[in-house]
């Protein structure tokens, strides 16, 4: 995962307000959803086009308009126009790698969000902005990628689970977040996961590809961190009274939100210091294995060095060399070569070398 | 002992308030166990059945119901609707892996803390969850293992120790936090021994198992900061006055709970301080004591490479080597080796290299 | 990049209030640019004389006055008694290395900046400091060095682009105040690139100079931090709503503002953590790749020293050696001695050594 | 010196108010020293029984009851109800690991600190708990250990030395904290000459006992710190107008005691990081040492092994080896080697490699 | 330069107020200068007696005097009561290692600072107390040693530079502070140049004094530190609209100087973050260069002990050894012994060993 960073492109100078896409590049056509929906009634039409949003429809209590793609800056723009939204407002919509935030603009909020999914194929986690702007009877979002990720909450309004179909659009605002929230928890598994594997690889045994293992994770939780922080400020917030577009009963349940957001910071901050104690293990268990190496290799040198020299003693053509003319010279100097050998051996045992 | 985190496991974008137990599974029934007292009566039903409970019958003053066991979801539900509780709250009462947290709903409160137990036997530190929900005559508690821990508190009621049975129920509820408080304490001196007896053998005779020991309490002190700062916090809001559940003469003990919270928090944070210290004379010694070994090591080799060197001269078969007719030769080199090493010696010593 | 210190040079003890240049000695003369505006108009003088900028002149509703060079202090002096602005302000506009700030002075406001450029070219980040001061109906802007960075600001007033040309002077310094934070990103996104490279230059094929590289990042991250983060104050002080030459439309803009800089500084955060991270691999990786061929040399020496020994043995010239006398005595040595390599070697690949 | 932690013994579960000794077992009896003032008059009776202290007696303006040693639960039980003091407040008076604090319970406050002192003789640190009962005419001090320590407290009222004797209780409690402050930076003075004394050795003759003895100055550090940071807030607390057992004149004092708190916490963390600092640079001066030695080590072997192999090569026993045959060959061979080690030597130097 | 530590001395149990001087022991008389100044006149006196201090003199509108020396405890105590200065604050004055502070006593007000100087000849910091007490139309200042280093100031008031002649003694109380945090940034810049030089150092032929040099900068910053962190919280009091003696006029220049000491402070934190950079960076190129070396020589010895290997094979007596006979055996194994080397050195140049 890349550590999300605001991309200004060329754009340094432009007018505040410039809307300009700068993600990648993208062709397809956005895809827009219409859900309208209240206690009883619930309507949905997939893949409409822009006009069509447009045109009158039969509105129930609650209107919820996703947006799968966020590259056509034209249609943006019709959108802004059509709701009254902050030029402002569609500049950050349109730019892919906004800070998590919180807007108030008195008769809409604004609220930016990095969605986190992870991708169990690949195993790889992916990052995606998501924008919702929440009035007291609509709720558009928008989503950076092509993968519509809310079908879940659809099927809530549909089955009539839980409070949703009976609620307002904070109320169906409250449940995106909740579903991001849940998905950094994961996410957090995940690496929970990932960790327990990486620990007992560390204390195990330990090789060199587990230092970049750590690093990617290290990484990973530096991302998360970055996208984490600003929603407990976003969820603080929304939790203030003076807001009147959130109901009262709605932020209960954003306090509860709030709650989560506070445990998986916590979460995140304890596996960061958890992953640099395994970093520092590793390290040294790495050395002390390589020490432990050259010591006995160094031990067998130091034990046959000796050896080598008494060797090389009776290997000298001096004429006159008592020793080489004794019957059992061979064999005594043999005995006393291993005795050295063995007295060497035995002093490092007890020394406790190896 | 594991670090706390909140499961979701496939429950993202399930609504909010959707109760649904994610620990592991378990099958044995839950032990319910009332206790109704006043300052005079006393009187203990264990083991009894939810109708049991629902029924009417002579209630003292306070009344005490605990829970081993927050597996059976639909008993949950049902003890929900009869008293009251809301979703949100059951909803965190059966999922095991709750940050400890404080939630006042009007008339009645809602406490999760984390309970560690020291576990002799396997010398290892248990952990868990323990809900507790607190009104004017009430106190619900649930705890997700089988084995009951109370019982003292029980005894204490049974014989009239201290003021408890002539108090109110949020005084049974102080006493409960108390008590989860001080086991904390009895967690950090285990963990205090520990440290003492590895400091000692970093300090002493270090060996590589030390490094997964200190580790091991590392981990241990993280798991147990993570459930310990909440508590601060959960105390701090009982401490306010604007709670008519809690009395103002129990406010005077919780203050007290609140300081050995903070203490206890300042000791963890101490012993993270100090275990991280041992972890770096740890390393250092180890490292230090390997190049002791092949300093010594390297010191008879470099002693006795000259001298083989030499050897080696004198076992060269060249024709005219003078020295090697001498008479004296073999013994003037002899001399000379050993002069040479004896040089050697001398002078490392004076270096003190050795 | 250098980290910016202010300089107080031989000053210490001179009266407050003295204007005395402290940067490079410069001698160039400073160009004077004056710009009038307002919704329909436009007029701009290039390169004008300070009597000339002092002559009566057709002003439309903002006026904005670009000084290219902060070195000649007589001409700031004139200009500072010319326009009522305070000694202490003029000390600040030459000295060029101030820390950015914000001072209300009830009829104007004054703000000092360190603008960064990435110059492609000689691939630095090179800084500047700019001054604004701002009052009901002109902006003067003092740039510390020659080349003017405004003309895109000029262009869009020229051309009509977004609101600036129908707004107020606080809104066109809102615009360079935003101007010099998108530089900033510019900035960040560079330093991520050199990131990107180097992080895989530390997983990969890693050198000694990476160390110097990782180590001249972390010097301008840290310079930028010291630039950044008082931009966050500034910004915190002209959002306070008490200041009426700031209007609210601006003000709404400024919130803008101020959230870029809070992610710039959140990313700088995260960039330095991360260069620290790789600057501890990149020392880990380095000092296993030596530990690594040190281990393979010794092995081959352990490997030979043992079967030096034995034909030192073979060498030796005792009268009595019954091997050497033997038929097959050297095939024999010759494969006792090369079942001894392919025993260590074995053993050593058992025990993964190589 | 241990870091001071809270016990609680097999006490977990006891009713709050439990009055139980939990420091070592002690037999001595427990000596109450009373004394009596006011401006003009002085009493003081010393080792007097609990009967004794209870009975009437003529009673100037202050009074001061001091206990050496909180092992005799039943007196101080006795001594509790006597004085109306709270159970809570005997329960942490007689348990020796408190966490300094202060508490105000209307009619009396309740302090307890941590006094250090330095042991000049086994050249240790030792502290020991002193709880302080204030109410509006009495002072009630109880030390943990036998030794009384407040002689020279007496010595100036005796002596009527500065405003003491002319003063009220709260002043003499000022005293007394005062008192215990000023032995925090002695202790903190005799922390800083072994600093100073291990620095030198750090920085000249390192060794390894260094490093346990930088190990238990950090010990030192973290106990101290644990013990001084809750004085100040403490003094915080007396520092606030809204108790009326302490005066406003007294307040002055406490203020200047709170600013020698203050300046105490900073220096023992100005220490910790220069501890800290020596720590790193011991470890990486006796690597250095080490490296040093083994450089040297394998410099001589380097330059004797090519010479072995030389010597090797002539004495091989080739029938047809020319150079073995000439009549200078064993000269020039010697002179050979001779040269190759100058050479040797002389790269290495160029190299700076020794 | 030291780091500043309050000495109590024997002095812990005198009564609060005890005079008492704890620095060096001095017999130089204390210099005593006596400024008396108003917009028009100007008269000084050098090396008064303090009874010509006391006698009636003119008084312009501000009356300065300075005291060099602070050892004469007896002058102190007259000058204490004749001007009506509370005992605690002359304790403070004599002390000479106070903690910087403020304090607010209604009719005057109490300042205590440190200021570092720089030594050009002996290339060293040097710090001094020096104390300021401010009432409405007095100055009195104390410094530790004996330099008068305020001349700078006098001449300024004599030359009538800026308004310092004009104005009140809260002005002259400005001019002083804003001199003694002047000389902070004159001490930073020279650390900042032995940074700049260490840095080369460190990236260039780094030497192992570089660590004591480093060393030496870290103590410097930690006690600049400890000296300069309290200047931001006296200036911050002083800025404080609830105090009399300090006009508006004088506050806008003390916001200027509070600025100022938080840029002072950035700085100093900045150099520390860099520092600990320069440390670990210096330790790793040391470790390095030693194992570069390491490297090279391990590389010649693995060359040459297969060779010796051959050669002390061919040197072994067996009778039967065919190759010995063979007329080019010498020629075939020296042009084998070249192949291994060449191909040893090929397989470690490819392998990129050297």
């Amino acid at each position: 995962m890349k550590i999300p960073v605001r991309k200004t492109g060329k754009k340094a100078g432009a007018p505040p307000g410039t809307i300009m896409h700068l993600g990648e590049h993208k062709t397809y056509r956005v895809k827009i959803t219409r859900v309208n929906y209240d206690e009883n009634n619930y309507s949905e039409k997939e893949d409409i086009s822009v006009d069509e949003l447009f045109t009158p429809h039969p509105g129930f209590n609650v209107e919820w308009v996703n947006f799968d793609g966020i590259h056509d800056v034209e249609m943006v723009e019709r959108i802004g126009s059509h709701y009254g939204i902050n030029m402002l407002v569609l500049e950050d919509i349109v730019n892919s790698s906004q800070r998590p935030k919180f807007e108030d603009y008195d008769d809409y909020v604004y609220i930016v969000l990095r969605m986190l999914k992870y991708d169990e194929a690949k195993n790889e986690t992916e990052s995606e902005q998501v924008s919702i702007i929440l009035n007291h009877d609509k709720v558009l979002t928008f989503q950076e990628k092509e993968s519509d990720d809310f079908e879940s909450i659809r099927e809530r309004i549909r089955k009539k689970k839980g409070k949703l179909h009976r609620s307002g659009p904070d109320f169906l605002c409250y449940s995106i977040i909740d579903f991001i929230i849940d998905n950094y928890f994961i996410v957090l598994e995940k690496i929970g996961d990932r960790i327990d594997i990486l620990e007992e690889e560390v204390l195990g045994d330990t090789e060199e590809q587990t230092i970049q293992k750590l690093h990617s994770l290290k990484r990973d939780t530096l991302a998360i961190r970055k996208s984490l922080w600003p929603i407990r400020d976003i969820l603080g917030f929304m939790l203030k009274p003076d807001n009147t577009i959130i109901t009262d009963s709605t932020r209960l349940f954003l306090r509860d939100a709030y709650d989560h957001t506070v445990e998986a910071i916590e979460t995140v901050e304890v596996y960061r210091d958890f992953i640099s104690g395994l970093l520092d293990i590793n390290l040294s268990r790495m050395s002390n294995r390589m020490n432990e190496i050259v010591k006995v290799l160094t031990l067998i040198s130091t034990i046959f060095i000796p050896l080598t020299f008494i060797a090389g003693v009776y290997g000298m053509n001096f004429r006159v060399m008592p020793e080489l003319e004794w019957r059992f010279g061979y064999y005594s100097i043999m005995v006393l070569m291993l005795l050295i050998a063995v007295m060497m051996l035995f002093y490092f045992r007890k020394k406790r070398w190896f």
